[in-house]
């Protein structure tokens, strides 16, 4: 009876005890929901049922996403498309966070970005551009495409690279693929620079999510398919961090150097059943 | 006189009194000798003559080059085209040193390089490969072309990536161009690894030319346009090392904050000048 008493110790810190006291809930999309590919992609097993079973619940429910493909009105339709119940109000994509930085800082970007993120742009000064904004642009990151990027950037007296996400890589039902952060840290050494990333796992992100949910960060968990960029991320924010056996997921996940799951699961499915359970007791 | 009498105190130092002493001269080539562009690019005024110059001196002369876009032959006959004295022999470019390191580790490559480099690598075995060799691919740097050199990768359980070099970006007739190092970053981000430099500014490279010419590292000047590849990669091996403010060269590399020059020239033509002028004194 050892672990299980080992498991009473931790009940209200570690997983899955900690979902008695939880009040909000994040979940990433791409690996978590659905995976991405042809068409729409297809919804994760199990998934549609957990995102309902939780907004049945008395838990507040967030989405987080680093989506950079579309815009948030076209991404929340291919998810309702897919039968997922989610509006836009819930979601949010690093690309309208983008935009308050841009009013904010007074710049005007040159756009390294999906064709389908651009009208998320359009009412934005791009003329004599002062910055750069990288997304997930995919088949538009060619050499071309990013030494014209390059260029504006190493023509500027104080370069400014925004990259929407630092991911590694995704998955798509065909196979895994180069994400924008990739081409950050290409950008990043050609031309000495830091880039600001916005979008997981930038805590200024995560915490308007928070925000928007009004509660503080102990108070809410991510579930994620990235190890560093949800998991990690959230961890850093205070909030727990569960990782899910779908999406990017890789077995030497679970055997990181730095970063630790709170807990790990099959699926969105197992990961649901789990927190209902235990808010049950 | 002060200026004067304190140049006299680093004669056999310092830049250029330094010539005297020197026994053989190692000169980079795009940048130094020629900008490259359409078709053969073109010769930088003076350059010819300059290389003609040396070559009736006594000093050694050997050519170390990160050009990956075409096998050694077809490059050096480009050279010749433009109007330099130089043989296939007397040039060191890093394909042929990755082939060396190939048969000395029993390594089969995936190669993401441009198409002119292919012939080089004829005989090579690149059945089920276990290890990416990444050169200058220019266009070839396709998203498409990456993906295909990560999953390589990612599948390997050792995953070795040889980079051809690790330069920044190099400057062509209608502006500058992302080089090779820029995707070494970027793959080395994606995998988790680091990429192993074969070419400048890798120590065992320029060991090598120093052996072919019979000299220690003291004995050798390099002459380059790239301040860390070329200047920084000498003086690391003990050579004294020579900007051009030609190629690539920015006037803010006179004063970076690590590497610094032992004499910055406006041109080939000048510091070949300056080092006859020094050696006939």
């Amino acid at each position: 009876m050892r672990m299980r008493s080992g498991h009473f110790v931790m009940a209200d810190k570690g997983w899955p005890g900690c979902a008695k006291s939880l009040k909000g809930v994040i979940l990433d999309m791409c690996g978590v929901l659905y995976d991405s590919g042809e068409g729409d992609g297809v919804a994760i097993p199990g998934s549609i049922e957990a995102v309902r079973r939780l907004k049945e619940s008395d838990l507040q429910l967030r989405f987080c996403t680093n989506e950079t493909q579309a815009t948030r009105e076209k991404f929340v339709a291919k998810l309702q498309r897919l039968g997922f119940d989610i509006s836009a109000s819930e979601v949010f994509p690093p690309a309208p966070a983008a935009i308050a930085v841009l009013k904010d800082r007074s710049l005007r970007p040159h756009l390294l970005v999906h064709d389908g993120l651009l009208p998320e742009f359009d009412g934005v000064d791009k003329t004599n551009p002062n910055c750069v904004i990288i997304g997930d642009a995919a088949e538009h990151f060619s050499y071309q495409n990013l030494n014209e990027a390059f260029r504006v950037l190493i023509g500027l007296e104080k370069p400014v690279l925004f990259s929407l996400g630092q991911g590694k890589y995704y998955k798509e039902t065909d196979g895994l693929k180069l994400d924008v952060g990739v081409y950050m840290k290409a950008l990043e050494y050609a031309c000495d620079l830091k880039a600001e990333v916005i979008g997981k796992p930038s805590p200024t992100f995560f915490q308007s999510v928070l925000n928007d949910m009004g509660l503080q960060s102990h108070e809410a968990l991510m579930i994620g398919d990235d190890l560093l960029n949800d998991v990690g991320g959230a961890q850093h924010c205070g909030m727990k961090g569960v990782q899910v056996r779908t999406g990017k997921y890789r077995p030497s996940d679970e055997r990181h150097p730095t970063v630790m799951a709170d807990g790990t699961v099959d699926n969105l499915a197992q990961a649901v059943e789990l927190i209902l359970n235990q808010r049950r007791r």
